[in-house]
């Protein structure tokens, strides 16, 4: 047995038919492999079946294999020489709402090759889940949203095999990781019960499926592993950010939060997971503002007040003149506006410190962050008193949806050693500013842990080992879902959450020191 | 539950979704069949997948599913309503290398509804195996040999399922047990490397294949489970029959034995089973005299001598005027003449006793069995001392293999409490004459029990039950199939075997008396 990183790609030195050994061809090469593997499940395409009298002869009874694995069957996708140099390569893809990331992974060590992202083209078609979901009940309206995610992703698989001197037809396992709507849409299900009461995906664990049979075009014996959902509002993409966080082994409880239009939070430990889902606004991902747009280059990520004179101090990406602002700083605003004093406990803009800075448009207040004559748009970056409301919102919902899941298992948010931000739009988050604002709990700011892409992340796990595959459907099956009913219990908290930083300020100690310093 | 005969079509009738049983259709419809089949592993294709909300719901949550079985994993193959009277068909096919015969089988309750045979369209590339593996290796020979099986077979299909107002779209389920080499022209697999030392195939465990990769034109989505193979020389249609005779659930030792040029023969009890093939020549199948022939219309298959007369009593299939003969036909004719007196022990015709019968044809001495007269070709049938000479190597062969089998556990012949003969032709045997010859050893006949088609009733059962899935292999796995070591031991045991009914007339005690009656 050969010693390889990952248990895809095995040499097997087989002993040459004899009278003494005159097993068949396929048995011959399979019980080698059953040995090296330490399975006797081994499933072959009649397609390969078909040539390897051919092969096994042509390369001397010593080959190379590419294997992969369904729920408890191997699959043995391809037969080369045992000293191929042909890469056998592994794709890794998160399968975003807005944006789609591949990886591209080499099978037989696990590494990473190279990366590419482009944006969902479903977009054309609608910007939210909610909008493709109703058009894909239109007359072929689902075939036309899975063309374009389909589509869209071969042209990219075209790409990132060309950046490494690749053909698709090197790409013999994937790994896909979204939400339960883009896993559906990407399969070609039929998205329409989700959203309706109550709230019925068509499924929710799809195990491994052919590539040629989803229109994917990398080899044709290709197998595709789709991280599960736990329903409606809970995909794989979480699924696939819990087996990146490792928040399934640990001793300690530990929470996972996906920030966005729809917070997903998962807490728990190596014995329990509990998961919850609940909407907390646009806000939060910067879809609310005139100014408000997704990460990119020329947008403001980061900003800073100068607490004696009230000048804002603005990052963009690439540093570019800004033109939009994005979540993350959206949450910086906020918060160096309450720290500064130009909102108050409401987060209500205070004309008497803001001054010039708040214009009346169409009749309503806003505040200019970046005059026309800065800005890369030629007009003036503003944000209205409409906007923070819902920003006060979202961020209060969140808090209130963090308190409600860990109360429900009996503990409170300080008692969490790790506190897990994950996708890509939570990693730009600065946590000094979220806890400011009341949106996250207080704690010590080491306990936060940005995962960046974990969706991806998780996705490249799973082509790294089997055991992964395993760990996957014990994180689905550990998992309980906790309904997150708006009672009258929720809507307190959540009426409480919706001061800077919270109505019971003894809960964000350390925001009300800084709070003193910079009024 | 409903009770249904076999496990393949299950009625489920699902809990409606609710906000309390909000789990996945796909989940759903699964669970209820884990749970009714007592499993945690069934597959849908993607196809089913996407239909399944549109199904659950048209049907109201009150579903037919039809099912079929890969080794461990179920396979869901159709979903419709509760109360459809739509037939879920499978098709058992016995995969001769002269004559394919096929079964359909209503899959709820295991009955036949109705037969089909048709000559293996391959004969006309070459009548035997031999000749076809070497057609095989010709530019794309072996395509056209899979071709022909392939098409023959819908042809067969179309045929079978219009006699019974259905659609081979009916078809779900097949089992296909055949020789080694025809299961490999039937997989398109290369059957070259089985002739030649050391006699490799391709595969001895095709498993359960899609019918449409198979290239058959049943169900979109059925699955054809193909009897797995000992060896080269040790094919699915034996362990069809294996399974069809019950040999290995039985407390007893018995035999079964297929009889033909290659003689097949499987020995054992519920604990242990034995088998080996050795050449009998084509002799025990009528392929040797000018007027042997397969049986069919016109065709001797019985046949007794006068003792007083000498005259000949022949009886032939549809009571036709005679063409030829057929095995069964020879060996009675072999019988009858020793019996009569009209050849010696070691087979050879006397002419003092058979006088005018005699002719010299090409300067060899012939026997007229039917003149021309009477014969149906307008021409004498006679039987050559040669094809006598033949005859006695392929008897004594056939004992031969059988002392050696049953030697080679440390028991005699007369130890069997069954004798089971196999195949289409050994139905047709007299064992009475069988053991007047000593072809097979001088049991009570009733020890002697025709399976008639064995190869196909064994590919039947394993479309009753799913239990029978696992006995196949079983089967295959328990047997220790033995090298027949042409030694001088086996020689002499030959040599022994080579006169009427043997060297050692106490191995056929009831011959002996017979013969005295006779002569």
């Amino acid at each position: 047995m050969t010693k390889n990183s990952t248990p895809w790609v095995q040499t097997v030195i087989l002993e040459a038919p004899s009278l003494k050994n005159n097993m068949a061809d396929t048995e011959r090469l399979l019980r080698a492999l059953n040995h090296q593997l330490n399975t006797d499940a081994i499933h072959i395409d009649l397609d390969l079946v078909r040539r390897l009298p051919e092969l096994l002869r042509q390369y001397q009874y010593r080959v190379r294999c590419v294997l992969w694995k369904d729920h408890h069957q191997w699959q043995l996708l391809e037969v080369s020489a045992a000293d191929d140099t042909h890469m056998a390569a592994g794709l890794a893809i998160d399968l975003g709402t807005t944006r789609v990331v591949l990886r591209l992974v080499d099978l037989a060590s696990g590494c990473p090759l190279a990366e590419l992202a482009f944006d969902n083209p479903q977009e054309t078609i609608g910007p939210d889940i909610l909008s493709r979901i109703h058009f894909a009940e239109k007359e072929d309206g689902l075939g036309q949203l899975n063309d374009l995610i389909i589509s869209g992703l071969n042209s990219a698989i075209g790409q990132l095999c060309d950046s490494r001197q690749l053909t698709p037809g090197h790409i013999y396992a994937l790994t896909v990781a979204g939400n339960t709507t883009m896993t559906h849409l990407f399969m070609g299900l039929n998205p329409r019960w989700i959203i309706r009461e109550p709230y019925i995906p068509v499924t929710n664990n799809p195990g491994v499926i052919r590539a040629a049979a989803l229109g994917l075009r990398v080899n044709h014996r290709a197998r595709v592993l789709i991280f599960p959902n736990i329903g409606s509002y809970f995909g794989g993409d979480l699924i696939a950010g819990a087996l990146f966080s490792g928040i399934y082994q640990n001793s300690n409880t530990c929470i996972l939060v996906d920030v966005g239009t729809n917070a997903e939070v998962l807490l728990g430990n190596e014995n329990w997971l509990i998961a919850c889902a609940g909407a907390a606004g646009p806000a939060l991902e910067g879809g609310v503002t005139r100014m408000g747009m997704t990460a990119g280059p020329g947008v403001i990520d980061q900003i800073s007040v100068d607490p004696d004179t009230l000048a804002f101090h603005i990052h963009t990406i690439d540093d570019l003149p800004p033109i939009g602002i994005c979540g993350s700083g959206v949450i910086d605003l906020a918060a160096q506006l309450f720290l500064s004093g130009m909102i108050d406990a409401r987060g209500k803009l205070l004309p008497t410190v803001c001054g010039p800075k708040i214009k009346p448009i169409d009749g309503l207040a806003h505040l200019v962050v970046v005059p026309a004559e800065e800005s890369g748009t030629g007009s003036d970056l503003t944000i209205s008193q409409a906007d923070l409301d819902s920003l006060m919102r979202s961020k209060a919902a969140m808090y209130t949806i963090l308190e409600t899941i860990t109360e429900s298992v009996g503990i409170t948010p300080f008692e969490l050693t790790s506190f897990y931000v994950a996708g890509t739009f939570g990693s730009f988050i600065n946590p000094e500013s979220a806890i400011s604002i009341g949106m996250l709990p207080d704690l010590p700011r080491d306990r936060y842990k940005s995962l960046g892409n974990s969706s991806l992340g998780g996705a490249t796990l799973a082509l790294e080992s089997d055991t992964y595959h395993d760990k996957i459907n014990q994180i689905r099956e550990r998992i309980t879902y906790l309904e997150l009913n708006v009672n009258q219990d929720f809507m307190n908290r959540f009426s409480a959450a919706k001061f800077l930083p919270h109505t019971n300020p003894s809960l964000f100690p350390s925001v009300k020191t800084v709070q003193k310093i910079g009024i």
